[in-house]
């Protein structure tokens, strides 16, 4: 089955205490195809680049498969992000955010891409997200993330959004932010009182955990001896989810808490690197690995 | 196989959003033994209690077959701690500590209690837990909890308790204070280095996860929809965990991964209510519908 992502593309500059980066391949719609591209070879993106876009990373997009009708290349520069990780890896403090051609990003989908049965709304302005669920008329499955300046400043617009999705990802401290309640559990259990059928929040170190109204799933992280750059760890994670629900077409509890779990695998190797450097080597037998490990180490 | 369990017996007076008590039964022996009491009915207590401690709380004890050999009652008034937790419900503010007979405590181990296989020394001063260790030659497995004070106070007495011990069960907050290190994983695994074979990290919310230098396992919290009071919930757990152990007398890992899962349900129950009153009506069939429930929402 097809998958649309709609989200960004960017050129990221990342300070971790491990090392540096400066416009790196990045972005949240890019983490998500690539992560998904393990997984299925229909995966079609939506975003926009300016002309100092690297051809290079083009040409890396499509050597995984990724359908890239949907990328607009516009007059002007790249969205550029820079960002700086403390000691702890949790959490980067923003240095720099040039908009650039996201600015004026209205995401524009192909007509070839209107049949896609599985829609995923990276972290964009809620406005944006609802413009893309106009157009999509025909999805079976539509995932929403995403992210704090949202919550705070167009919250109204995102409970708007939420209404009409099928599952929200999302992390534990916007989780918090979004609800007011302290308690993971707590609220994950009142995003489902706005309208999805399903939530799942990302609880970093602490894994991940899936509820619907009558069921709950509790994956743990993979355990990492070393984490190097954590940008990009979310939508990749989204990335594996959906690219593996795609895959199979099948979105039954069974199968979702598989996908949470080939969710967590990717998130897993993505820190392991700086930008998509740890995908760019990975292999599906890798993956397989760490799905049989996550396994091993929740049984009892 | 018999426990013994060092550590306090109190009376506690806590206030939470849901509301209060005063000079309510609690300490760390007490929570600690009572759950173990679930599993076995071999538990040896010492502690030290004053003469206002009132005789139900002693016959409550030993209507749960709980060996009060060591239990001893001198001149003086019973340990007293007050307490209080805001909104979010983790982490208590003190109010007042009142030692009292609790100053002088000196363990004195019975000679009957001297033979027992399993000893759980609760979180008191790691000096009075080496003096413990001392008298305790032929346990078989030694497990030790401590809190933040001995952290800041009593740290290089505190490593050498550590040193001598099987397993240190530790919260997450204190292993990041004991270790300096921020992401939990790579806390307990420094742990490791201080000399125990295993260590566990509880973490509230997100479930307990334990290590060996070659082993990884983690639990998830028991998805609770309400929490009145979490007083007491880790030597619940460890007495959740350590009652099973001794029922069994099998430390394979397989089996230490059912006794944390046991130790999760038991803190579960623990949480809601004020003091031990959960586990005054606690039956063995709720405790076994909660260990099937856990392994349901890990399964994939």
């Amino acid at each position: 089955m097809s998958i649309v992502v709609v989200g960004s593309v960017a050129l990221d500059s990342v300070e971790t205490p491990h090392g540096k980066v400066q416009n790196a391949l990045g972005g949240s719609a890019t983490y998500f195809s690539v992560s998904a591209s393990f997984f299925t070879n229909d995966v079609k993106l939506v975003a926009v680049i300016g002309e100092d876009f690297p051809n290079e990373h083009i040409e890396f997009l499509k050597s995984r498969g990724i359908d890239l009708e949907g990328l607009e290349q516009v007059k002007g520069k790249t969205f550029r992000w820079a960002g700086r990780y403390g000691a702890n890896l949790s959490g980067a403090e923003t240095l720099a955010t040039e908009l650039n051609v996201f600015e004026s990003f209205s995401p524009k989908i192909p007509d070839s891409y209107k049949s896609a049965e599985y829609v995923f709304l990276a972290n964009i302005n809620p406005e944006l997200q609802l413009d893309v669920l106009r157009q999509m008329k025909n999805a079976k499955l539509i995932v929403c993330d995403t992210m704090n300046l949202w919550i705070a400043e167009r919250k109204e617009k995102l409970l708007e959004t939420i209404k009409h999705v099928d599952i929200l990802i999302i992390n534990d401290a916007e989780a918090r932010q979004l609800t007011g309640e302290q308690k993971v559990d707590m609220a994950a259990r009142k995003i489902l009182e706005y309208g999805p059928s399903r939530v799942v929040v990302k609880k970093g170190e602490h894994g991940a955990i899936t509820l619907t109204d009558k069921t709950y799933f509790s994956s743990p992280a993979y355990p990492l001896k070393r984490v190097l750059d954590p940008t990009g760890a979310g939508d990749t994670f989204a990335g594996g989810f959906m690219g593996y629900l795609a895959s199979t077409d099948d979105v039954s509890e069974q199968n979702i808490r598989k996908a949470i779990v080939y969710g967590t695998v990717m998130a897993s190797f993505n820190v392991e690197d700086f930008s998509l450097n740890r995908q760019r080597i990975l292999t599906r037998e890798e993956i397989e690995s760490r799905f049989s490990e996550i396994k091993a180490i929740t049984e009892f």
